[in-house]
């Protein structure tokens, strides 16, 4: 055994006795590592990123050996067959964590980037420099990947993080962050800047989110249930991403071929993701005639429909929706589709139904566009586009650290930015108020 | 008794028997308005805020007996004299107001704004929209003013509000609120984009505080206690402000007379306000010169000196400081003083003591200027100016709603463009992503 593997099963199996002694001792790390963090300079924080990519291509074997015996202990416990496959690393996957890395690296660096520099009356300069948040708490499942994407993410960006991964993954988890405290240390940045805890006790979890003297933010990964008790007990601001019940729009002033083009990629793209559509609405001039064409290749796709009662009129193979298949996130191949009297009936089922995430309206009328936009509260508002753009990498992000459907702070796909906040900067020569 | 000051009494009287279905109702009733503000056009908001200021000259006389009758209530139940001071209208406090009305009006509207509008290679556009945050709950103490000041803002920024006032201002908020229905109703806005909750009972606080369904942000305004309350019990985001231990740093690269103008200024414009110094940090070289500039000048405004050991020994006047002296926020002629050993030791007072508010160095050395600024963690940080400074106005925000001491969202003095949030809008010509 390696000295890496040894350290590396140690820390997995680390036994903490005391956990709110145990976390305030990871809290306490991560607020001197951040004040550090802060002041480091870009040629650093992207030389910790490449030795990190060098230390995953050099551990390889002991990454995947670690990740093997998470995977024995799931087959041992009856974990389910989708969650094995996010659980399982191979050389595509490291390569693609390698890959990331070297992705962040090359991004530009957020921080010290000054805006609105302005000369006020007074005589003093004032503008806002974008700055680290400080420390921030990631709590996810079981993607050992997401140990990697996050401590990446948090100290490009300037920030110390403590990341709580799945029990399922800790060997993983503990192996990988073995790598990432190897390429701090490389450019003497604090290895405390990036933590990985070593409990798998969930009052773990209890205590990072209510840490406010140790951890400024938590950003949840994870289903709708961890999120929502995340959310409710947290002491601390939470930037999460519930539910993504996206609508697209299809005016009767759309092109049809565009409608089509987009109604079926907005569904069939990838049916998993929190982007994709889930409820459709046709306006009734167009419905008749477009309807049958969209039915058909959906058909194709074996997508399921499930129709208001004018849908169904006009489609036999659609079955009558009920109220809970407007609110519902499918995540599948399932459609809810209704037929509405123009944009404003579609805007009011919009705001009643929808989750506020990505919504789509199809039409080649200016107006209409220009009132969808202002008037639909969503985090991401299209006109003419698949609703599957909604995301950090597709808006020219570089990255992604989650989608926010929160409205404070950020919105829609978090990049680096998202994971800095700027203060105000001052700029005087002996100026006093008057 | 006219009709408007029958209507002020019976809302200021208004019984709620069940306060959780009185709140709910008010929070649907904002929601509903939220939706239409967001549409509502500049022309609109203005008119409404223009309407407001005739309104309230016309119902001079009912508004200030409206304030007589809070503050004989007041001088009853035996408040003292600073709170029925801050509780008291008069003709000149209403021209204020009036006046703020009219400034609110004046300035650029943040909403709809795009920014950074982009072509992306999958030939979508892709940029930020500024849009309201939706429905915003403020908490405040008795200053009845404040009132108009943030229904204003909240309207300028196209949000609905739900306010909570101090009941010991109740009569003179009912009849404001009066005046802002009214000046709502003329243009056509709905009236429920402004509410005042008409209850004094204090469970109105509680559920107000815990209705995310209905309010997106909670804004307290008051005293320490009354935010860290709030913030412990809220279920929905708050934009808090708690205190202000502000520093100023004199190095022994400043100049002698920029910091002696500053390190008065700072402490003695005034004392109350949280961007007022509370401790002052000399670098050991210039102590011995410019303590005692220093002490005599304080001396003169009757300022309390407390001083570390160094500090005692140059300065005779001065009492030894305690541990509690150096986190204390005094809101007084009271200042602590502390002899450190150059830049690095003072970042490190600040950064253990200090309550990340603002915070000033005074220098002339370049480098020292540049390591200040990007070190200190705190909402405002100054070269040679002084910390009364920061502030909604003198740094050209036209408005303040109060000052974030929090990190995300809004850091520092906010103003309408903290009431915002930006949504992406993504516009294209029927692109569907591969």
């Amino acid at each position: 055994m390696s000295a890496h593997a040894s350290r590396t099963a140690s820390s997995a199996e680390q036994a903490v006795g005391d956990v709110d002694a145990y976390m305030a001792s990871l809290g306490l790390a991560a607020r001197a590592a951040a004040s550090q963090m802060r002041r480091a300079v870009t040629a650093d924080k992207n030389g910790a990123l490449r030795a990190m990519a060098d230390h995953l291509r050099r551990h390889r074997g002991e990454i995947l050996a670690a990740n093997e015996r998470d995977l024995a202990r799931g087959r041992d416990s009856g974990l389910d067959a989708a969650l094995l496959d996010r659980l399982a690393l191979d050389d595509g996957r490291l390569d693609a964590m390698v890959e990331g890395l070297l992705q962040v690296a090359a991004l530009p660096d957020p921080v010290g980037e000054i805006d609105g520099m302005r000369m006020r009356p007074s005589g003093i300069q004032v503008g806002q420099m974008r700055v680290p948040i400080g420390v921030i708490g990631i709590i996810y499942e079981s993607r050992p990947n997401v140990t990697l994407e996050a401590a990446s993410l948090c100290l490009k960006s300037g920030n110390a993080c403590i990341l709580r991964g799945g029990s399922e993954a800790r060997d993983s988890n503990a192996a990988i962050s073995t790598c990432i405290r190897e390429g701090l240390r490389d450019v003497g940045l604090p290895e405390s800047a990036v933590q990985v805890v070593a409990t798998t006790d969930r009052a773990a979890v209890g205590r990072l989110i209510a840490m406010p003297e140790y951890v400024d933010v938590i950003i949840p990964r994870g289903g709708k249930s961890l999120i929502e008790r995340i959310t409710r007990e947290a002491r601390v601001p939470v930037i999460k991403h519930l539910d993504g019940v996206c609508h697209v729009y299809i005016d009767a002033t759309a092109d049809p071929e565009k409608a089509l083009a987009i109604a079926i990629n907005a569904k069939t793209q990838r049916y998993g993701t929190c982007n994709t559509m889930e409820t459709l609405l046709v306006d009734a001039p167009l419905a008749e005639s477009l309807l049958p064409r969209l039915a058909a290749a959906y058909a194709e796709h074996g997508v399921e429909l499930r129709g208001c009662e004018r849908t169904c009129r006009m489609l036999r193979d659609a079955t009558p929706a009920s109220e809970a298949d407007w609110e519902a996130e499918y995540l599948a191949p399932v459609l809810a589709i209704r037929v509405v009297d123009g944009m404003d009936a579609a805007i009011a089922h919009i705001e009643r139904y929808g989750s506020h995430h990505t919504d789509a309206i199809v039409t080649e009328h200016y107006g209409l566009a220009r009132r969808f936009m202002t008037e639909v509260d969503s985090s991401s508002v299209m006109v003419n586009a698949s609703t599957r753009f909604a995301d950090g990498f597709e808006y020219g992000l570089g990255a992604e650290i989650g989608v926010s459907t929160d409205k404070l702070h950020a919105r829609g796909p978090v990049g680096l930015e998202g994971l800095t906040t700027r203060k105000y900067v001052v700029l005087g020569d002996g100026q006093v108020r008057g």
